[in-house]
């Protein structure tokens, strides 16, 4: 089983070094690893001392590197988005779209990195898969794929469920039913594709809510904006159910450790030296146990006697934190995000008494 | 009429910095100067000495300042997509879907920061907006959004132009026709709604393609992988047809400049110190003047008596530009972009004899 670890923080500092310590740590222990970053990652080629290519290559003794690129990406998603097509829709010949002329539009670049993840991570090649993403808000959105898509389905999939073209024509009949029917559809295989996304979705949630498959840090140095900016997105990973493993304090004197220990509380900080004439021993002595998980709280704990809903959002303030029930679900908003959050039956049918925010928990208790 | 000023670099180096100076030099000189910047920012909060708000609220004279929130612009938008599709879709009432449960995709932010950005420039209240963004490839990707809608519709739009259903029920017939027509879509509304989207296409390209409405610096620091991402995000510019003004060198000794001066040629270098005790002199008086852009040279040139296309790609090599034609139009990859160019019609008929790179340029030759 492969196991992916990543990094989150402010930009430019050390999430590149710390990833690359770590793949090094890995590899020298024996576990195949894989190295993924973005281009452009000029930090990473310089302390790789390799240039680095769009598909894996070796770069040292059990380790593989690749940086992912958006228009070699592009490319073999656009094959398989036809192929997939192409079952449902005859394509037309003439007018055929060349992924060549594909442009890329915002949010492509997360999107195929998520896919280009899931492949890496379901082809049972490697153990550990390092993941040196950018490690800010749009990390966490490509993150939260697989729980955003789950989601889509629970509230629109009703429609899909019993998806069956023969059953809505009879029912409804008319030009419309009649349309689908002439287009061919073969609700069959349309029932194998959305089994077989919803089986990804259910995947995708399982490694994004255990540590053990995807186990995150965060990254922080003891610059004020930085250590203010890393505990936004601690909160913000909760938002996308994420736990958070411990802290690595970047270049820190002893006196910030013990700040930044505060800061962070309950999370372990490790503090991490730069590295210092390729000598990469200090670093690697200096990361922390990867498979110590008990300090990260659970992202969300329910109190079933006192009817009460514990929802861990560190780093916010009580201003930032928004709260709505619609019907079975509550909605938190908080750190850029929404989450929702569909209740337990036994709380469906109750309405919220109250809703307070008590750093670092929004409690919501019901009648 | 506004004009936007915007800086691009690698994150964490100077950015912030040079367009809070950038916005205090203009409000000082009596123009009514907007700041918009993104959540999290912490670093603008403590240079401005103001926590900032989600809609632009006033900091100094003359100077007001916004911190986009993508919750907040979700909710909006969704009011406004609402209303444009109510035009054509009975929404229905009992599944309506509350804003409030949206979840925020990747590409969200881009997309809905761009429509702000679009809102604030048509406004006319701002004589300078400066967008203190993210400043790498997702900011590219965000204002190469009017080019590649513009694209979009050139290559699909032949299909919308003239679109008819009570024409295309006469001559198809059969039932899909019919289902369109008892949808009762309007045709002269739909035209209207695309010639408005047709026109704001218009409109922001002109504004990305005109440094005198989009003026656009370069920041970097002396340190080697700031300089390789910057070079590297001005050739990704060019992909967009963004041209570049200059080169802010921020907190760079004398000799770091001269380097940058023969690295960024022949763009204008301009040291910024960093800030000292709040005294924001020093870096007001450093600003370099922001109506000169004479040196930025053309993304794309034509030579019609060699019959030679030259297209500006700084900071790339040979094997990271890939060229292809497809009928009318040729494809550049390079900087994790694709940018399809339309040819002239005199070279249309001709095809490719060589395209050869010879930095900076990309020099296509044709028959």
């Amino acid at each position: 089983m492969s196991r992916i670890i990543t990094f989150i923080g402010k930009a430019g500092i050390g999430q590149t070094t710390s990833a690359i310590a770590t793949a090094k740590l890995f590899s020298q222990q024996g576990k195949q690893v894989l190295y993924v970053t973005h281009n452009p990652n000029f930090n990473a080629e310089s302390l790789l001392q390799t240039p680095l290519t769009h598909i894996p290559q070796v770069v040292a003794t059990n380790l593989q590197a690749v940086q992912l690129q958006a228009t070699t990406m592009l490319d073999q998603s656009w094959e398989e988005a036809k192929k997939i097509l192409s079952l449902y829709i005859p394509l037309p010949e003439k007018e055929e779209i060349y992924s060549g002329e594909l442009i890329l539009l915002p949010g492509f670049d997360s999107l195929l990195s998520f896919n280009a993840m899931r492949q890496y991570y379901q082809s049972g090649e490697y153990d550990i898969i390092i993941y040196d993403g950018r490690g800010d808000l749009e990390t966490l959105r490509m993150l939260g794929i697989p729980g955003m898509l789950n989601w889509y389905f629970q509230r629109f999939g009703k429609a899909l469920e019993g998806f069956n073209i023969q059953k809505i024509a009879d029912s409804i009949g008319g030009p419309i039913a009649s349309a689908f029917i002439s287009a061919n559809v073969d609700t069959e295989k349309l029932q194998q594709s959305l089994e077989k996304i919803r089986s990804w979705i259910a995947e995708g949630m399982a490694v994004v809510g255990d540590t053990n498959k995807l186990t995150t840090y965060l990254v922080t140095s003891s610059e004020p904006g930085a250590i203010a900016e890393t505990k936004w997105l601690w909160g913000s990973a909760q938002q996308i159910s994420l736990k958070i493993n411990g802290v690595l304090a970047y270049q820190c004197q002893e006196t910030d450790v013990i700040t930044l220990e505060q800061t962070f509380a309950p999370l372990s900080v490790s503090p991490i030296p730069a590295i210092k004439e390729h000598d990469w021993h200090p670093l690697l002595n200096a990361l922390p146990d990867f498979h110590d998980n008990h300090r990260s709280p659970l992202p969300l704990k329910i109190d079933r006697e006192t009817r009460q809903l514990f929802v861990f959002l560190p780093g916010f303030t009580k201003k930032q934190v928004k709260l709505t029930q619609y019907g079975k679900e509550i909605t938190v908003e908080a750190g850029e995000q929404r989450r929702n959050i569909a209740l337990p039956p036994d709380l469906q049918k109750l309405s919220i008494k109250a809703g307070k925010f008590e750093e670092p928990y929004l409690i919501i208790a019901f009648e």
